[in-house]
């Protein structure tokens, strides 16, 4: 019973062997025959759809729409943006060949040569190129704009060191990448998608976000200005979320996209593009779970609520069955999610570990002496809480329970966030500091050479200048010099 | 006015070309600078995304589940099942090299050499290999089985002769990878998917299809069995619209994928696979569409019903504006997809021939008269037939009407399967016969090499072995030998 949970490390003696394991054993990824890569397990899987089924509503309720863009973008498109190139280059797989042929030696199939393509292509890390080299053909007028595009798409970077959901050499993400009129317009643009993916950080992934605007160095390759939402983990490191980037006119001058003003001249198209991955999946695992498996928030939990029958003979089954089956039918049209796991083969003790484990919100159990009291017992996953509370009414009592644990684990997330952010005045303070983890709020002279040197001499990066908040001006901690408003700093994923 | 529209082909000129136009005036998807790769485009996109949703909701009844695999297969992998690399290994893209660097003599970027690929990686054509070597890990005993997974995903063959839809290197597809304990029960499953693939082809898309058995030449690389739904476009061809592949043994033996059965012994796992892509997009769009555009089916259009106004003023505009209002909104609470076009810019002549060329199934016109007189302009696309009816109860009328061009443009796609449809005794009848196009069923003797033949000198192949229908054994055309039934024979996409 319930072996493979014991198992599992605990947080406070190896936050990151805890995360490995835990990622495994609650079935939501494992790591493929091809170095970097994940197969994402039904389980896993059925959490990332909830999520692309939220956000894609969401971003068409903000007026955008699908499209589906190539995989493979030509080479020379890579290097048309200076930045971007220098960016993405480094870590791309290269298609060089069209063909396989069985080896002459008789050993299975080899790189046929004479099958060397002209020009090299690179399977996407982003598609900022390929869709401005597109987007070519829809733009004439200021009538064509704006183009408010998403894309649902794998990408490939070749990360050296990968972690399941984090970092991975293949992901999954989406990509929104609009044209616009103004330079006005596109940024507001940028801003409203960091609102979305705030939003739903928040509300459904329970993750409390702060959003921000990057420094110098840690901007896209290729925009102007970088915003990020950035959580904080249990461990006290940051994890960039999600970003939103205002791009300027910088791909539409590498890709020669003009269009007619409504004063008649000829003017290049300004841009954004956004994006969260399966890297989300991450932040979700690492910002709630603890000791005894994942916990996940009930807007985005596969699986809900868990019904386990505690029973002896088939006839108390039968009779808890009975007693079930309205409870059943009542959750899923009130929209809840609900199993009833009457398996035969597992005992009532290892399905408890097992949906622990696998965090479903809310578990019932039904036994002979709670149907001659009319009672059930509940217990919630975010407490661990056992209680025993009368079964009429039951569903409403879930459904209300559902929200209370959604909001109780954000609180949870929010409070940890706060407990671990401080201020600080002096370098000496942040370099003390910054070994306890979290957030440091301090300030900075903006130029990139101090932000190398505290990197450097701390491992602290800045996640974000942030748009809310404090905005009192100040001396940088390490130069002196003036600075505008305190940024955040932190060690990150 | 519908200047764009002026210009398409008619079907009777050149039905490839009419196609081939149709694809890129109606939105749906434009070449990319990728040699046969496509952009599908936001309208063609919200057409596969709704197939997409609806599809895995049909998945997910039949109690399959999502997972996600890697894009990228060793190229050992292929080599594994002797048929499978002979079918995959000629027309992959195969990646070489994992970095670009600044190129020495300062043109862009170039292949890095030092960053060559110990094992070359080939982009999934399909995934079977790469699945069958997770699932090596998955299954120990017949309590692991049966695994039902599903993939949405991209793939990638080198084609060399594309069209939009219908054969580009890179597509949009799905494919379910299931693992069973017993031969009876994958063979079983391969023909439920096939069931589904069938009522979805005749309920969502309207396209009638016939069931059948692949012959050996046709079969998928790596089956043992070929399961194969086919349409017939309105030039009389045929297009295979889905498989489903029972695939023995053949991948757990290639793989070492065993497992404990219920008397305790080591057994190989018995496996299927069935996969439609974007390629259902092309039969969609050839099944229906007329000289004038799109006609689409009202379960799968992405705007069901448009509603223009027809105004002079800017007050009789907001007469029909405060008219429209409730329509649309009881049109939404009914679950129709409704777009009320009152924009200014264009005259209601070009958006007319603009939905017609998209192949909104309802167009509802309401202008002076029709306020006076209590009425609205109804226009069904599928026979372009105008009506004026009572305006009160028009959302209902649009409900019922919405189903009965459902309903129509199958019977019709029937009609023209069935006047399509011959049955020929003789090789030099279906010879004559072939040259008109159509399904042809004809006696065979069962053998690689008649149909090798028949290929040869008509251009026609085996379509299917059908499931159902007349199962008279008769003598082969060609060699006069004995046939077990008729096959449908045809030229195909």
């Amino acid at each position: 019973m319930a072996i493979e949970l014991k198992n599992l490390t605990k947080r406070s003696e190896n936050y990151s062997q805890w995360y490995n394991e835990l990622v495994v054993k609650a079935d939501l990824a494992e790591q493929s025959a091809v170095r970097g890569c994940m197969v994402i397990k039904p389980y896993g899987y059925a959490i990332w759809e909830k999520m692309q089924r939220q956000l894609d509503d969401m971003f068409k309720a903000t007026g955008h729409v699908n499209a589906y863009f190539p995989l493979l973008i030509p080479k020379s498109f890579l290097s048309r943006e200076a930045d971007h190139v220098e960016g993405f280059a480094k870590e791309c797989a290269v298609v060089t060949h069209y063909r396989l042929k069985n080896d002459p030696n008789g050993n299975g199939v080899v790189v046929d040569p004479e099958a060397r393509l002209e020009e090299e292509l690179i399977i996407r890390p982003t598609s900022e190129t390929i869709i401005w080299n597109t987007y070519k053909n829809w733009i004439k007028s200021y009538r064509d704009l704006p183009i408010l595009c998403n894309q649902w798409a794998n990408v490939f970077r070749w990360e050296m060191r990968t972690r399941m959901f984090l970092r991975t050499a293949e992901f999954l993400w989406q990509e929104g990448h609009t044209a616009h009129a103004t330079s006005e317009e596109a940024i507001e643009e940028a801003k409203k998608m960091l609102g979305v993916y705030a939003d739903f950080a928040e509300k459904y992934m329970a993750v409390p976000v702060i959003k921000g605007v990057k420094s110098a160095n840690e901007r896209f390759a290729g925009a102007i200005e970088t915003f990020t939402i950035e959580a904080m983990m249990q461990d006290g490191k940051a994890l960039q979320s999600g970003t939103s980037h205002f791009l300027g006119q910088n791909f539409a001058k590498a890709f020669d996209v003009k269009f007619i003003n409504k004063n008649n001249e000829l003017e290049y198209v300004w841009a954004t593009s956004w994006g969260v991955s399966t890297r989300l999946m991450g932040a979700l695992i690492m910002t709630h779970s603890d000791d005894n498996g994942l916990v996940l928030p009930p807007h985005l939990a596969p699986i809900q609520v868990v019904i386990v029958p505690i029973y002896k003979t088939a006839d108390q089954l039968k009779v808890i069955d009975d007693k079930v089956a309205p409870v059943v039918d009542a959750l899923r049209a009130m929209g809840v999610s609900v199993k009833y796991d009457n398996a035969d083969n597992k005992r009532p003790g290892f399905k408890f570990a097992d949906y622990e484990l696998k965090g479903v919100p809310v578990r019932l159990a039904l036994g002979a002496r709670d149907i001659e009291n009319g009672t059930i017992e509940v217990m919630r996953r975010d407490t661990l809480e056992k209680q025993t509370v009368e079964f009429a009414g039951i569903e409403n009592y879930v459904k209300n329970l559902l929200e209370e644990i959604q909001t109780n684990i954000f609180n949870k997330a929010l409070k940890h966030r706060e407990s671990m952010t401080t201020t600080v005045e002096t370098y000496d303070e942040f370099k003390e500091q910054i070994e306890k983890g979290g957030f440091i709020l301090a300030h900075w002279d903006g130029t990139p050479e101090t932000e190398e040197k505290i990197k450097e001499e701390t491992k602290a990066t800045i996640r974000c200048i942030p748009l809310d908040g404090d905005k009192t001006p100040g001396r940088c901690m390490v130069t002196g010099r003036p600075s505008a408003q305190r940024v955040v700093f932190a060690r990150n994923y």
